[in-house]
């Protein structure tokens, strides 16, 4: 399944808005479709909306015809902040197109057809990788799991929201095939129904077995001793080792807490801004009225009806049993543990 | 709002199914429509189908036409079956019935004009009753509530589940009017939606400030300190003081706790349920995977996805702050403050 790929110099997407009723690709050469796409959620997912982005650089530049350098970079920019303003709290959308304006500026003086060439083999670089990262977050984190697990998850973290098999539920779909994994409980992820949509379709293809369940019942399935463990993403990580995921991570790892099952975060280190201190810096994208109050056309809620609708929340480290990056298995106090990869991250990429 | 009544032999019901989009009145002068109005939520809260299964039963004793005892018995005991059967778990359905099989029993050898007409009155009664009950609940639990505060509630408890105020939600209500309730959080409350489709709709009717929000959003308020108590109800409640609810209403009652948020649950002293010790014992119905995996006629999650759909958890007594009833305001050890409770209540219906 490939969620996105250069193809004939243009980019080819599923639109997951259409799922599950409908695999539909999208191809276009327009920069602008992706960075639509990325903001209606057609594409979405951390890792997936950094490759989309890049990718997005790359259809942007090959459209500039003269060869003035100034023109290319203005142009570029203009492009780049478009895709970087689709959504604002996940890091991996700036991280990229932080690569593809490092790779603009390092070919200052080059001819045109080389500058665009170099920026559509940094974002081919930037998809390739995260395959690689999913696949060293699965080989750590399947440790944490043991034989036999009941494993729930939320939203959805796998193909569908990265270049690879996943993050949190690439190492479910790890543990599966070793055989560690017995069933996995889906929350359906309001108020997108990521949970329903996607990880239901995804693990109905990979033949896992899941049983999906409301929000609301995670609780009371905990209370029942039916969950051994609870993986889920981020879209950034702080330093200190909290983090913003999903609406309705925060309060999942509450309940864990207080059911004393552990709660796992899966993502690859360039989820982790280096440039704030802790969870409360991290701004919390809030979304439409209308993603509470209807469901497709269908009104649910009355007329006027006012909502307050966060994309995401924060959990603090406190909560957290372990943080799998693609570079290891992250244990508190996090503000220790997660600054071996500052390190290796400021070689490999700063 | 009159949400069910008695007008010239007839009962006429909101049809709860068309909210919020319309405001449905059914009128039936039979008893069989009632019946189906509980069984498809047409008519629901466990107060209300007490109400309606009493009304409905009025109903099928006034087609009776001929004045013969034993065809009398019969011919109520057929339809009182029929509307006990629409919600096997609702104990307000089978305690109703049972006060109206009580007054039949009461009026053998009666002229048939006098049985029918007290049963009708017995309908009256509890109706009115309940109307009772709910200010009572509200005398009570408005107390419990300091100037200012913003309540969250989960599911429907109010004129739309009872035959007056409410019981969470009547305390919100007269907490608002006396100027205590300063702004009400509404959990949308998947999968049935009755806080989007119901409570938002009462609460917009009576002008209380109020903001809708996914049930994952709730913990993320509490965490801001947005949220300064909660305000449930309950389907049944054990002498223990544990209570069914809502499925949600258990992960809620964990995540106050964590946030030192109280949390209130609301309901009539004919709640209780004395033949049981703590809750544990309560069975909880498993409903459809339909109601889970579709949105009206929409799907949401891929054909053939399992569901785990509990329609009601357990909260354990240790997380509730308060049990407000009919006839005060009960505090831990339950066991003990509940008690006093029983015995007015065997003085009272039994």
């Amino acid at each position: 399944m490939d969620v996105i790929a250069w193809i004939d110099d243009r980019v080819r997407f599923l639109d997951q808005t259409r799922l599950p009723q409908e695999e539909r690709y999208v191809v276009t050469e327009d920069y602008k479709v992706v960075a639509n796409a990325i903001r209606n959620l057609a594409v979405r997912g951390a890792p997936l909306i950094g490759i989309a982005a890049a990718y997005g650089a790359a259809l942007a530049v090959r459209k500039i015809s003269e060869d003035d350098s100034l023109q290319f970079v203005e142009r570029f920019s203009l492009a780049a902040a478009e895709l970087e303003s689709t959504r604002p709290t996940a890091v991996n959308l700036s991280w990229a197109l932080q690569r593809i304006r490092r790779v603009v500026a390092d070919t200052e003086g080059e001819r045109l057809a080389d500058r665009v060439e170099s920026v559509l083999r940094e974002a081919r670089a930037i998809h390739d990788e995260d395959r690689g990262m999913c696949e060293s977050i699965a080989d750590h984190g399947v440790s944490l799991l043991r034989e036999g697990s009941c494993v729930l998850t939320h939203c959805n973290t796998g193909a569908l929201a990265t270049g690879g098999r996943g993050t949190a539920l690439g190492i479910v779909h790890r543990a599966w095939e070793l055989g560690k994994v017995e069933h996995v409980y889906i929350d359906e992820t309001r108020p997108l129904m990521q949970g329903s949509r996607l990880t239901a379709w995804e693990l109905k293809k990979l033949g896992i077995p899941h049983t999906l369940i409301t929000d609301g019942t995670a609780a009371f399935m905990m209370q029942q001793g039916r969950i051994d463990g609870i993986m889920v993403g981020a879209d950034r990580i702080a330093p200190n080792g909290d983090i913003a995921n999903k609406i309705g991570t925060y309060g999942l790892a509450v309940i864990a807490n207080a059911h004393h099952v552990p709660f796992f975060v899966a993502a690859p280190g360039s989820t982790i801004d280096w440039g704030i201190k802790m969870g409360s810096e991290i701004p919390v994208e809030v979304r439409r009225d209308e993603e509470i109050t209807q469901m497709g056309e269908q009104r649910i809620a009355p007329e006027g009806t006012s909502t307050y609708a966060p994309a995401f929340d924060i959990t603090p480290n406190g909560l957290i049993s372990a943080i799998i990056t693609d570079r290891g298995i992250c244990r508190a106090p996090y503000v220790e543990s997660l600054r071996i990869h500052r390190s290796r991250a400021v070689d490999g990429h700063d």
